[in-house]
């Protein structure tokens, strides 16, 4: 590894001191700290860096369509430099392996790359220009020009699980700076490492591209102390979260508390059901059991999207799946789980449903398949719980019609998957409208894991998968959520953005007069 | 007036009791209670009605967009019909001129027209379609498509200052319904006669569509205990309000600490700043004036888009302008506020300012002009906030540098005016930016009062001007608010929604692989 630890904060263009609360990663096949010892920021540092994005966001706020897109491509580019460095840290210190970190690093690039084209192409503004008429009666219509701009400050929590793409030069991170706003990350204790490798790219392409001292800083922290003063500072504006449902909740609830609240989006729980309807249990058992199990797993089970619950046909079809997946289970090995954490919540969440596991060297557990009945699943709040980790649950139901009245039971999800022949579909239209209010997304005949980047794509949900249902994490309507709205009434063409002067100098797609096109 | 009260909620297509708290309206022109006694809804029947909008969401929410248009048109129509009834009402209750109740249903029908075009039209859902890639490597690329749906049941609350345009019928509630959300308004009780002509208009409608019963509810109340259970209430997924700060955010607090967090739309207090700059002081003082004098006693001064704080150029134009204000107050008559809390809010707020009222018929007050300079509005705390009736506060300023730290120490407010020459604007180049992160809308040249209705209307800002900048509660935008976002992962053509299905059935805008057409 070629990459040289500071291990303190990043607070605008300086490092942090070293007299913060300090900490370690671990290496969760060995259960064992690794170095080196990272150091929490401090108040007045996290403090100092409120203050350089606030500064910051005037100037920023105001940068080209195509001056964001060459950040956010240089950024990349610097990610791609450290990969090798990217991809051993992150592998060191969340057990995963090292083609994972291939994988998420060129995501994470994609991602960045994607908010590059959209800022650079600008019509995600959705400007809006209702032209004057200045003889109406009885009263003149004024000219109102109208579009989104940044909202301010972002405050980004790192995900566990997702130490890339969902962290410091992640989603969150990329759309904020796609809308103009400045980002301080709350960077995740499991995995400082990974994250200094991350904040350091950001950090030369803040300097390389003359963007403002304040655009990004990141923040260690040992505890939750830094991140909930953080929520509570008034320079920021809005939180990106991912994680659980716990700290989600308290950062909502931080920041519905503060003289001026502000959104969270936070990214939390979610139990993921896949309904099997009968004929496709009966045709395709064995494919259906495959991807269930190379679903739950994928990540040790460590995914947002993992399939938690899979309610199969009890007059066919769930004895063979069940078969199937305990199989491919008692075939698989024990991996690590991220943290400590993770792996005692996951060995007490196995143990309340009745399994147990030996120990084993580090964070490793196995992979397990429990059953039930659907009542016993609905007279059994805590079956309905997410539990973060390799295990899935198969509920045996008798009729279509059951699975409407559980899907109306159901919290708030990400994802329900529906695995169908086109006769057991067109017999499911009750069940996918239920779904259609309970989740965001619905997969068919595919499993939920594995999120497309893509404009159309919606990682969100309501309530407690995410905190705002019609917001997305992923994708590129991820950039609204750090926007607010600003409107021009009869403002002279020499004092408005370029997004809304006379003769659209930028080409983008407007709504003049009700009608959208590039006019 | 024809119109025969029952005085009762309206509970889906049922009345409520007449065994709830009774209260009446009052005429502001005398003070005294006028007929009939209203009763308030019970808890019983705000949970009934709850239950009825939840039981409605499933088929209101899949209403074809030219259904949702017959509806709200159909609305329109029978508030026509009830015009010179509503007139007649709602200026009794108001104490405001019936000629303003003429325009403000016509816009509140207007408003509903232009809904039920957006509902019509279909591009609203901002749908996205990317196509699969099924020879993609490492991983194929699914088909995912995406849309807006509505989010479900809505409680509206109702402004004092509009009783139709922003209450019962007004932009919240047709926003909704183009949505096809449900709603269940909580009537004011400053005007709840008003309030039932505009309710039977919308429950004649639902039923002469054949609309589900509890599409549409509304509730009386003589104080906040109702409203407050209907916010708490867990089939409610959304709120719209417009009011005082302490009662948006009082139920902003409510939304926050439920077990499923609500979003809160709330439209609360502005003091819309006008800054007059140097050479359009010296210009058109005598103009400026008499439009700022016009806009800050429109409506008696109870608009949201009150202009409440004037800073004029203490070097040349101040003193010919609040010379002109305090001879056009002095020539103006008292006139009457809405309620006796907002008179004595008032008379409190301009005593506390060193000005005294004479008592007077009915809550009648008389416009008044406050002088401070720019030093002692800066540290004077109490000078920002708000004043409810026909006041402004005039601010002479030195440099126009000096605005820019004023504006950048302003809480958020929906609107900023300028005036000013061309050149007077070149040189505000900073000021604007600023206002830019601290308002909904900035005015050149005119004056805040009278929101256009359309497209482009932004009718939000910062808190504590709302609650959410990213949103507006004027214009078409507004039903974004009342929506989730639902995605569908490789589903066959058959369930999808029309406005996902191949060959774009209802020739919506759409994205489709990141190009915005009609394909």
């Amino acid at each position: 590894m070629s990459f040289e630890f500071k291990s303190t904060s990043f607070i605008g263009n300086s490092r942090g001191s070293e007299t913060g609360k300090t900490f370690t990663a671990f290496s969760p096949e060995t259960g064992e700290a690794v170095g080196p010892e990272f150091h929490s920021a401090t108040i007045v540092e996290m403090n100092r860096a409120a203050n350089l994005a606030e500064n910051a966001f005037g100037e920023l706020s105001r940068k080209s369509g195509k001056e964001k897109a060459e950040f956010l491509r240089r950024i990349a580019e610097k990610l791609e430099e450290k990969k090798a460095d990217i991809v051993e840290r992150a592998s060191l210190e969340t057990g995963l392996p090292k083609a994972r970190f291939e994988g998420e690093t060129g995501r994470t690039c994609g991602q960045l790359r994607m908010f590059a084209d959209l800022a650079q192409e600008g019509s995600w503004v959705d400007a809006r220009i209702d032209t004057a008429e200045t003889e109406r009666a009885p009263l003149p219509k004024p000219d109102v020009r109208s579009m989104k701009r940044a909202l301010g400050p972002v405050a980004v929590f790192c995900a566990s699980n997702f130490p890339i793409a969902f962290s410091v030069a992640g989603g969150d991170t990329a759309s904020a700076f796609a809308a103009g706003s400045p980002v301080i990350v709350n960077a995740h204790n499991a995995h400082p490492g990974t994250s200094e490798i991350a904040a350091s790219a950001i950090s030369e392409a803040v300097n390389e591209c003359g963007f403002p001292e304040g655009t990004f800083s990141l923040l260690f922290s040992a505890d939750y102390e830094i991140g909930s003063a953080l929520v509570a500072h008034p320079s920021i504006k809005a939180v990106g979260f991912t994680g659980s449902r716990a700290g989600g909740r308290a950062l909502m609830d931080i920041a519905a508390k503060r003289d001026e609240p502000i959104p969270v989006y936070a990214e939390m729980s979610s139990v993921n059901p896949v309904f099997v309807l009968p004929r496709a249990a009966e045709e395709k058992a064995d494919s259906i059991a495959e991807g269930l199990f190379s679903s739950f797993t994928l990540g040790y089970g460590q995914f947002c999207t993992k399939p938690g619950l899979a309610f199969l046909p009890g007059n066919g079809g769930y004895g063979a799946i069940v078969s199937r997946l305990n199989q491919l289970s008692r075939e698989s090995s024990g991996k690590p789980l991220l943290t400590s954490g993770i792996r005692n919540s996951f060995i007490e969440k196995i143990s309340e449903r009745g399994a147990a596991q030996a120990a084993a060297k580090g964070y490793a557990v196995e992979s397990v398949v429990f059953e039930t009945s659907v009542g016993e699943f609905r007279s059994t709040p805590e079956l309905h719980e997410e539990v973060f980790g390799p295990s899935t649950l198969a509920i045996s139901f008798g009729e279509v019609a059951e699975l409407v009245d559980i899907a109306e039971d159901l919290e708030g999800q990400l994802t329900a998957t529906i695995h169908g022949t086109d006769e057991d579909i067109a017999e499911a239209e009750e069940l996918i409208a239920v779904l259609e209010k309970k989740v965001g997304r619905i997969v068919f005949n595919g499993f939920p894991t594995g999120v497309e980047v893509c404009h159309s794509m919606v990682h969100g949900g309501p309530y407690p998968a995410t905190s705002f249902s019609g917001t997305t994490s992923v994708g590129t309507r991820a950039i609204e959520r750090f926007t607010k709205l600003v409107c021009f009434q009869d403002a002279p063409d020499s004092v408005l953005p370029d997004e809304l002067k006379d003769g659209n100098p930028l080409g983008i797609v407007r709504m003049k007069d009700g009608v959208i096109g590039r006019t």
